[in-house]
């Protein structure tokens, strides 16, 4: 362990996305994060995208650089080996992240009477802890009502979980808040992180509540044009998509040398009476600007279109599908923050370390996701100091598992 | 300052959502966020939804409860301001969090020669420097070729921006690591967190990379349908939407019991010969299930629907707009996470705090975002103790400016 959050242990008790990629996240700054799973599994080990042979590639993607313990938890003796186990000494132990309901032997008052200055933090559905996953706390938002195209009935999904991701990184950071405190006043506490009012503080945020309420608007769809200023989806010749957007001054410059459009842009503004370096102007003139850039996009094949944004510098990408991504060369192939991993059981691909670079010490390489139990033995004799015997004999009682 | 990260000290010198929303996110944890801005206001202090006079919401949104200093950024004195402030001495300050070009002047080198153990996250668009923003780089990152309905042509962008979000929580995590990092070496350092990596690091731990390159596939569009296990958007006879989920065993049997469904999911488990109570039975007995619920849902109003998948215990939620979300009763105003504010020029709606519950501290009430320079004078006054002639000279000579 050399990264910087070196010398942290987390012990994780979480199935999906939001508890597991916030553990993910401290495992790969270097933090010790032990993940325990029923010997059976999780409720996310056979997750889909799996491979032909039923193997989550999922699970793998959410459990990097972690250790991992099976236990059978209806049994009372390997509930008490957890607790221990979350309860472990070491300045930087005593810390446990959990989104299975923190009942019972798992609430906060029954740990932390085994360590006094424990830290927990619990993601749970909504404030009332009822079970909510991305796509319920999405529909409430009001997001997938102004996804999509213009015209079209109904809502629209998103695919990447923006409320997971939220809870995942906040979580880890509000992991290192209160660890922070404790190392200030030597005291832990319980943190409680509701999925559903994530998504709500986010959306406050962005200012669609005061929108709504001030404006007192329901914001149509805009298909896929950038409220406010000016950005949209272009297809080329040879049938590629480029997304093109105009941020800032230097954008408009960027796209009118890119294009040849600097008498069109003097002419817009004229016409509309406005002027193309503020938002108010660009989003005013959006049907404009789009009538001048969409049949020179059409014009040009992918390449070109590309050479003429990129070399005038302006702000623009290239749509890509997954396999497109994967066999980048520039996003993945180059980029050091990728590696590519032999996932024991799935197979070799690129996998990507953390995006974060600490100047103090040099990125670490991302690992593997462990088998269910791969670490099991370890954990007990390293951290609970069982001798191999008592180790053995909790095998032998179905207590613990190995990997499988 | 009462809350977890109180005596943290952070200058930010930001626009649009990713660091300015990871600033905010430690200023309602209680650091004291300090917003430098040209005294012409940021690229963003203009920026749409703005108000029917030109206010903007979105400012409003994501500078909550900071501190505004306006100083006259190309005035070398504005800058030697600035360079101070940064480095400005106290156990929890010398902290530095930025968007902008960290170059010159604002570049690690220069600010780490005020100020050894200086700490600075830069964000940068991608790893070369590259200028992005959420949607380009959501562009490449497979997820637009995806979302959207069945049979949909080209991308479809989110609305919610997920990298912006991701950056944010990771940017203010990071911080937090590196003052862990510093107490524990007295050693500051740079951190860059690219917007892009943060991105294509989030999409391979969410399994697409894995799934593109060992599986060979190009994961097709699934409309709402929630990739392998159940769920989907429903439309009642009130034309109300609802999205209606199964991740677990226990949602399999709430559902059936809303809807009576009990013999009906028992005659598709025996003619598909799948377990519903498995992700890969739920996901290949789909087209049957939603043929029961679909016609279940339609006889049936939205409040109909809600009070039988409610009384169940279904995995559920009903799609809103953002207007009825701003009205809801228990997601925002019995929720005391929101708190109805005053924001000066703008108006009187719901903002919502910090998410995080802190069991060792009071959560606390949302505060409004500042007014372009409305702490000029005591920042320069209490932070860099220039005296009340120094700051008067300031303003004579346009270096620095107060509210406008």
């Amino acid at each position: 362990m050399t990264g910087i959050l070196a010398g942290l242990r987390i012990v994780e008790g979480s199935a999906f996305i939001a508890a597991p990629l916030g553990g993910m996240t401290l495992a790969q700054l270097g933090a010790d994060v032990i993940r325990f799973d029923d010997i059976k599994g999780g409720l996310d080990s056979d997750r889909w995208p799996v491979t032909k042979d039923g193997k989550s590639i999922y699970w793998a993607g959410l459990n990097k650089g972690k250790r991992s313990i099976a236990v059978d938890l209806r049994n009372p003796k390997g509930r008490e080996l957890l607790s221990a186990l979350i309860a472990a000494p070491g300045e930087g132990g005593g810390i446990f992240t959990t989104n299975m309901p923190a009942r019972g032997w798992l609430s906060y008052e029954e740990l932390s009477k085994k360590r006094a200055d424990l830290i927990a933090l619990n993601i749970v559905g909504d404030r009332h802890g009822t079970a909510n996953v991305d796509y319920t706390v999405n529909a409430i938002t009001g997001f997938p009502m102004v996804t999509g195209a213009v015209g079209q009935q109904g809502p629209v999904n998103a695919v990447a979980p923006p409320w997971d991701l939220a809870t995942a990184y906040a979580g880890a950071m509000a992991i290192l808040a209160a660890e922070r405190h404790r190392r200030m006043t030597g005291k832990g506490q319980r943190i409680v992180l509701p999925l559903q009012d994530m998504a709500l503080a986010a959306t406050s945020a962005l200012g669609y509540l005061g929108e709504a309420v001030v404006n007192q608007v329901d914001r149509p769809r805009y298909g896929n044009e950038i409220f406010g200023t000016f950005g949209r989806d272009f297809r080329t010749k040879d049938g590629r998509w480029a997304m093109i957007c105009i941020f800032s001054d230097r954008h408009v410059d960027a796209l009118a040398e890119a294009g040849g459009f600097k008498e069109a842009f003097a002419r817009i503004e004229k016409e509309q009476g406005v002027d193309l370096k503020t938002d108010a102007g660009r989003w005013t003139a959006r049907a404009a600007l789009i009538a001048v850039i969409e049949p020179w996009v059409a014009k040009l094949t992918g390449d070109e279109v590309s050479a003429k944004l990129k070399k005038a510098g302006a702000l623009w990408a290239p749509y890509l599908t997954f396999r497109e991504l994967a066999n980048d060369r520039d996003a993945v192939h180059d980029n050091p923050m990728f590696t590519v991993l032999d996932q024991p059981g799935i197979g070799r691909y690129p996998v990507a370390a953390t995006p974060l670079q600490f100047g103090a010490l040099p990125r670490e390489a991302p690992k593997v996701a462990p088998l269910l139990g791969q670490h099991t033995d370890e954990i007990l004799s390293g951290i609970l100091g069982l001798s191999g015997t008592e180790i053995g004999k909790l095998h032998d009682e179905k207590v613990v598992a190995g990997p499988r």
